[in-house]
């Protein structure tokens, strides 16, 4: 076993928890110690939007295991702690308890730094510190605050999103459940402008239209009319929207405070550069989830992508080097899904834009297709699938589907793992998918789109 | 273009009419002309369980496409034509019109057999041919015929299904709905004996149970008697079983007299051996579909596997060869699935004990699994997942799966992409699965698996 004695883990999120747990586990001699900020541990991040509307009653029921679980493992969990110093020489931090302002000095053998992300909203816009009825997903202290103000404003009222990213769709459909009017201000010219392209994106906003959401595009919001204490108003180029409340959906980053002060490698997003072991450029410190970047399994660049389920494994991966089990994130694809109303949209990979910018000779088949055989009930349910490969080598690149289906997610999932195998439109042709009528058409869409794509490309493996 | 005129497809069902319609699409200039010997093509096989119950209103419905549309695509399209001689050296065979008795002969540059397959129902209980009351599905009409039967027995009389295989427990479901008690008669000690192991097997028992459906294990069905033109009850090693309606859901093998009259390679199934384009031994004749063996992606040995999907993509295959554009179609892992009331079941790849047989050093690992995040409703929904693999080299070798979600099916086609690309337990670990709270939970259970597996194995691939 090896010889160690001190691991720190900062932040309790999905990352700190996993590579927390994994270490002890696997070497119970360890003394494990998690310094969180907040009063919540081992969070269910994404369930938030589904706290707010109602679908989840408590904020217990979004905490995968509750504080005494870790104490039982034997880890030292401890809340309102907020790390101040860190001295990488010496192998040292220095923390705050928030409530009592009492300090205290830790020393470490392996650091984890797990510290997640942060919103930008208050960088953006200063003037909504003074409101309270501008709000953004930070803990679940917010979610709270989210449901509560909305529900005390009551049904028919006003919320304006700012963004439409996966979460703040969400939290749309959540609250429009609550029975608020919600408007939805993007700055670029379509939504979900980061996941799916604008084709594929016009059929949210059909989705999003058809519930009584409105969506206003194009259209950066430049400030916030504050009076008093309540926001009634952002600003833009073209008018004024007016808001009995107000959610900020986009602008995060990476928290990294304190892997600066590590003076640890860091990337163009400020997301910690890691390894595959997860370890960062000092060799006792590993880093894992929102807070890090990690490589892009296509173009082997390091990108950030603050996603739960990669934050469990990364922490899982920091947890396993650690606890002395040799252990490898390979990276990610930016494998992502939204539930919007009846609709799932899901992508994987690249999409076409990008794969032309990434220098592949990119080309995609698109196609619209049944999810099940025609003549079972649901049939004549269409969903939208585009797949995108690169003509020189037949490889696949990505693909985004969009439907009334979880099969939507699960196709994407298919081409995610092909994609992880680095495979070509061929091996997607002869993925042997299984068949039964009440659950995909006989001819999958998946595998009608490999036959799409080799119309270019040939039938036989270049 | 590939100078030749005439193209003969012997059956017109999923690997008949895909090859037919690839070849005239490729290479219009093809002379294609399709003899089946009943009176239906282009249909689905295995949507006969829901016309027989009523799912499915009409028989037409079940047809992907009518005649005429064979005929706008330039296919000489004849029904009722039984091929009666084949001469491969002079290419040139012989086929009688089974209504008016007419002989005609007809010469061919490529050959195309997509005989399918035949119940060995009438092989077996010879004595079945007296009955009007012993089914076994063949082409649309025999499902007409169970379903007319089974209405006009009404509702309480009893069925006797001998075997559990897909269809025949798919027919159970449809024969229940119609208000019918239904008892399965297996040989073997579980059902869905060559489909899954018997954990997941007593699972699918539970749920047939629960829906009133008998089950009589490990007796095989010596002989039925009949009295006058019914069959009146099955006769097993432990006693009599009477039954108002008989159904036979087991015992079918390729049908390949053609093929043998040609004197083509024919492997221990009985079905034709194709290579990788579909060709069989005879470089001027192909064949696709239920009456061919071809190659286990895994296990590289010839194995028969007839499965709609299979039979289409192989067909596509061979008409795309002889369209003049090269294809290949690699083979197939056993991926299927069944929907039986409220549970999916799915398959791929090797069983641990399959494996063990072929020589690898099998592992599993088995789980059960919420199928969403706990916190949505529907997340304390379970499903079992098993996956299996070789201790020696960490390959992924195979799946099952069962459970009341859609998912099921769709992590098993994950598995069998995966398995497709020869993938191991960290390439799984790896694969970046999309999350969304709604659609899976943030460990999802294929990557548990994969942890799971490497407890045995080690974290980093070998």
């Amino acid at each position: 076993m090896i010889k160690m004695k001190n691991v720190i883990v900062i932040g309790a999120g999905a990352a700190g928890m996993s590579a927390a747990s994994r270490a002890k586990r696997l070497n119970p001699s360890l003394e494990v110690t998690v310094l969180e900020r907040s009063n919540w541990a081992s969070f269910a991040f994404c369930g938030i939007p589904y706290y707010v509307g109602n679908i989840v009653n408590g904020l217990n029921d979004l905490v995968f295991y509750p504080p005494e679980e870790f104490k039982k493992r034997g880890i030292d969990l401890r809340f309102n702690k907020e790390v101040t110093e860190i001295d990488v020489d010496r192998k040292v931090l220095r923390f705050t308890d928030i409530k009592t302002g009492k300090e205290e000095k830790m020393s470490w053998d392996k650091l984890v730094i797990a510290t997640g992300a942060r919103s930008k909203a208050e960088k953006f816009w200063p003037e909504i510190k003074k409101a309270n009825n501008v709000f953004y997903i930070k803990h679940l202290d917010s979610a709270e605050a989210i449901r509560n103000y909305a529900k005390a404003i009551g049904e028919g009222k006003k919320v304006v999103l700012v963004g439409s990213g996966y979460v703040g769709l969400e939290l749309v459909e959540n609250l429009a459940r609550l029975g608020l009017k919600v408007t939805i201000i993007e700055a670029m010219d379509q939504i979900l402008p980061k996941a799916i392209d604008r084709d594929l994106a016009e059929l949210v906003e059909q989705e999003l239209k058809s519930k009584g959401v409105n969506i206003i595009k194009g259209t950066p919001v430049e400030s916030f009319e504050i009076n008093g204490k309540k926001a009634i108003k952002v600003k833009t180029p073209v008018g004024y929207v007016e808001g009995d409340m107000f959610v900020i959906g986009v602008g995060i980053e990476p928290n990294n405070e304190l892997a600066k002060m590590a003076k640890l490698s860091i990337g163009n997003s400020g997301g910690i550069l890691v390894d595959e072991k997860t370890l960062t450029s000092n060799e006792d410190v590993y880093a894992a989830g929102d807070v890090t970047e990690h490589k892009d399994l296509i173009t082997k660049q390091f990108i950030w992508r603050p996603f739960a389920q990669i934050a469990n494994k990364m922490g899982h991966v920091a947890g396993s080097n650690i606890g002395g089990m040799e252990s490898v994130f390979m990276g990610s694809l930016g494998t992502s899904a939204l539930k919007i109303f009846d609709l799932i949209v899901a992508r994987t990979g690249l999409s076409k834009a990008e794969a032309s910018n990434m220098g592949f000779d990119a080309i995609d088949a698109s196609l619209k297709s049944g999810v099940k055989a025609h003549y079972i009930p649901g049939g004549e349910k269409r969903i939208n699938i585009k797949v995108v490969a690169d003509k020189k080598t037949g490889k696949l690149l990505g693909a985004q589907a969009i439907g009334p289906s979880e099969s939507v997610f699960w196709r994407i999932n298919v081409i995610a793992s092909l994609l992880t195998r680095n495979s070509t439109v061929w091996d997607l042709f002869n993925s042997d998918l299984g068949y039964q009528p009440t659950l995909n058409p006989v001819w999958d869409p998946l595998i009608i789109a490999s036959r799409l794509l080799m119309r270019t490309l040939g039938e036989k493996p270049i």
